[in-house]
């Protein structure tokens, strides 16, 4: 092979890179990834996949919950990006769990905001937030478990009108406190010392 | 000193990794990252730092654009949790200007949805869209170049009401093409080979 | 110096690690471990120690416990070898809690073992169990949890009359399932999740 | 594959890993070692396998020799967790070869305790050690050489009805001052210079 | 194999590479490169070649341009030590483009350059300028651009006499500013954010 | 420091980089190389520098003479770019000498060439070689040693009035078949078992 | 595999490499190497083997000759150690070129020695040097040079009847001012720049 | 500093190296070794140096004895070359162990080989061997230890007339069956386990 054929074959690889979308080419693994923006979340890690190198789209919000964003940021994916999969990682110790709904809310009213007439979206105020809500849009996890969180929000994305039904949704929770990832219920640190007979042999 | 002394060191450690949020630790760069999903956007090495073991709040969504989400993510961080600086990154060949907005609601609409009656937030139905407001609410980039948007992000956020005056806030373009950032508006490629008169000596 | 003065120290000091015991040199972290013999506990990494190599005298045995045979050899460690600490290590989901006592003896008796008859030293005759507590000296944790079970050991080494009292013990649970050593009774698995209200700040 | 079903083999493996016990999962090797606790024997690095990460259940005492405690950690591994090998490790330069019995216990008794009147398991008083039968316990070599306690060793658990007939059994003594493993009364430092005839060719 | 074998065959190849003219043995990938003296173009990094270790032969001069020198330097290679491939290489931001001729002349004139009496070759006056074309002959890019001038050093090299026809030959950009090569006329930042219409599905 | 006031100096210094040429930053080391395109000659290694990262000019031709193109290539760095030092390396066993001139010619004769009417720089005709002088013109070696040819060319560029008089300059060899440097005329070969009394004590 | 088999293997390993001599096991390559014993010769690099590691016999004297304990150290290996090659290591600048015998004689009669009575071998008395024959049994090269040195070296024991016909000989020069092994009278910077007529084609 | 600058200082660096003998300079360490042949003594390794990068001079022969060879050697490098220490190392299991004397004479004889009339340095034939001494000459051990012979070879030396009196000498015996160095008569494998009396405390 001559020099030349390899140095096209190379400029003709990175062109693919750069122009992925004009080229209808889609991310390594058809991946759109909603996760926690939490500091302690290691989202490459914890799927063991390059996210940052090509292998997926991920959306990262406070709580990494199903929010009108999310649903924008997948349908775009899923309906015009390629993607086939969707994975939702929430976290133990979320900063969603550092407080209840009030007194966040508490806290605005004392900083001077007026929570009724908040237009939440800058960009947009053709989206309009209902009187009194301003605490539900801020999606505390109130009394709910995170294991509970979790399993709401993939299906949420389930049955969403603007999701295709081919694509596989999946949730697992982050335990900051382990390193490890779990199905939503399913603490280990629970199942350990809890046998009761000889399972040995 | 004891063994002991440094096992009830390291426990102590781990113990305020594992309960920040409870214990008001903020993250190590008391930043907020919001940054576009795409898969060829490694924000960790475009920034310099480590978002995913404990340096930064990092936000993504579909373009990297200031939503209602964003702007529910970043006061929260910037009100509670010890947030100081806002870095907003867009980049070149972002999927959002690979189609107008025309083109995505007609296929949408050759899909059989009904883009005036879409509950875009499946968990909080008081957050309303007006009528024919659905495109507008995508946020493709349309005519708009990288720097412009990458800009007027900025500016939504230095404005915004819920966001502290004091925050630090800037914005940048990450170039798939090259894998660098740059200021909006201050594109290398167009200032090489533009010299006009004798500068060395 | 010499090439011959430079072997000579060398020499030196290899025949000092070969004769520790006989010149009287205590291990270098004057330290004595007592762990579980499970294969899921590392107790070097635990404790950040080189014990195979020069660093600790590491007792182990079936649940990491205070036995006669526990007893026999800090005794020895701390009276004559120069040790002045002593760390105990117990961890959780031990083979110790897979079955309660009253299994084992059933399945031992199943076996024709006479257990009311056995010579549990082979060496030494003069150690004799008492008729019906051939169940009890196996160290079941049966009800007890595993915090409870190292809390114990603490105390039965502190107060055990041929260990010194200015010996520091202290003990400790390795957690298998998330890899990290924490005190008795204090679970960060069990502390995550749980505030209550607004921390940070 | 989708990244759902990896997550999931994933957790899987690491939930086997945290519940051996319970689920009947033996150690990797299905193998019981006994060695002395002295801080020069490498007992991973001498056997060629990662006790600490799988691979064996590690019982060490002082001496690496078969007590009753040894006896009832390897009854519990061999009959209810799946191992079939043993090896005991006794070393060179032991700390029990460093003073003969009689003078530990004219020390012990220069310290004021009453050898006759020790409650040598601190939790199981009904583990009695008979009149003038404390020194014996302590099991110090004395006038046996090292090679001598190893072969006794294997003959104690070969022989003791606790003890699957089945299991294979062996004794190696590790040369603290070599760094090398030999079967007893096997040292290579007496084989050498003692060629008489021509072996060469 | 005796080791005498061995090192003949050593020496055989040693000898080979320090005499390779006098045997005729072409470089490894019989591959002729021209490209500028620019502190900034990393020629073996840009082609993925060794040229410093046996790869191929390098020359280059201010610019990267067939010159009379390119000529002579190509010629010897092509029709006599086995080269059949020739890359360019051009590079942006180059020292050709800071300057315009004009510029250039006027500050030789003030040094008190006589530009109209200069013998260019040291060694050889035989080669001489015409009057009034020293200017010309110093190659600077003025109003051309990058992209074009590299388009024609391969049209010069391909169409002159002494190069023979069958030698593949190519030319290439190395952007500095991205640290990629390009085709001539093919940036990709040009590339980028040109998408009209929906790529993806 | 703000992450927005690194981003920034980490912008300008990509900046600088890139427009080197335009803001008139000389190379690192101010060095303008003059070498053979040999491909046994590894100039960065030989010199100890990073010539394509930065630190030099590095020029290249048949021989590592000073032609022509050379004094242009020497004269724009050392006028217009900064240059102080000039480093000419010419090697052992180089195409140079593997024929001599009237073989050469003799070889493009028969090729059909019209060695008395060739326009050697095919966009500069203004540049013309006198008749009869094209085997001059080509720099063959002939009877002259590498050692000679090397102090040559330093007295060359010493003497050409288009290089400023402050410029140091130095000429090396680079042996082939050592891979090491020497100053003309200083062979090390010839130096070894050339001693003739005792030099040692 | 049981461990126990696995121990057992690694120790007759180990066994054998102890008794290499008493079991009649050869060295690795079954080889003899006479070199000198200059501090510039590194054996094992020059041979490409390990000498010091299993592979060889490696005599060292000063010239690397083979005077009468080469020849009772070659004797050795080749009728009783399994040795079946011989390579012969001369090197250039040899300290044995740096004087003359007649130097050396005259230094060491300034010194007081009595050169014509000396003990050359303290343990052997029975081994006696003739009258004047001193200085010729220093061995300095005087006017040889080391390649005939090194033939010479190789015809003494070919021709030597204590060493066996069947063994492979051969002989080196080690040049110590380029790192390279060449054969007697084989210098490659005698043949560089040698090149008399077009080889390259 | 200038390139050429230091490209001089390197240069000479390396003639220095080149050219150690003819300008007087001395190994690194002033360091005379005489050690055994054997492929198990790795001597750079025994003694923490470099000896095949410039440590010192090495001597090695069959046995690492102190032969008329060796004081040739070594009185070269005292007297003339600058060396002022003397390491001797013997080793266990050395092949001149593996035989008596007479056994090799009766296998030369069975060979043919008339041991009365051998020249035994073929290019000195002024080096005579007394009638009946061969066996003597060839230096087996016989009934002498290593250690006996390692300290016989460090008095040779250091009461031999061409060796001067400043000169350091020590000797080691080298262990193959441990890796390591003991001066003689002081093996480690001799002095464990022989402890009587309680050392620590």
């Amino acid at each position: 092979m001559t020099l030349k054929h390899q140095l096209e074959s190379d400029f003709q690889q990175q062109s693919n890179w750069s122009l992925r979308r004009q080229m209808g080419i889609p991310n390594n693994r058809r991946l759109w990834v909603c996760a926690c923006m939490d500091e302690r979340l290691p989202v490459d890690e914890a799927l063991g996949i390059r996210g940052d190198h090509g292998d997926a789209h991920v959306f990262r919000n406070a709580g990494g919950i199903i929010t009108d964003d999310a649903i924008r940021s997948a349908m775009l994916t899923c309906n015009f990006f390629g993607t086939e999969e969707i994975v939702i990682i929430n976290h133990t110790e979320c900063g969603m769990m550092s407080a209840h709904t009030d007194t966040l809310l508490k806290a605005f009213q004392e900083k001077g905001v007026d929570t009724d007439n908040v237009q939440v979206d800058p960009a947009t105020p053709e989206l309009k937030l209902e009187q009194g809500s301003f605490g539900k849009w801020i999606r505390m996890f109130d009394n709910k478990s995170v294991d509970d969180i979790c399993a709401e929000q993939v299906e949420y994305v389930r049955n969403h009108p603007l999701i295709p039904d081919h694509v596989t949704v999946s949730g697992w929770i982050w335990e900051v406190e382990t390193g490890h990832l779990r199905p939503p219920h399913q603490r280990l640190s629970e199942k350990v010392n809890s046998g009761k007979e000889m399972g040995a042999k």
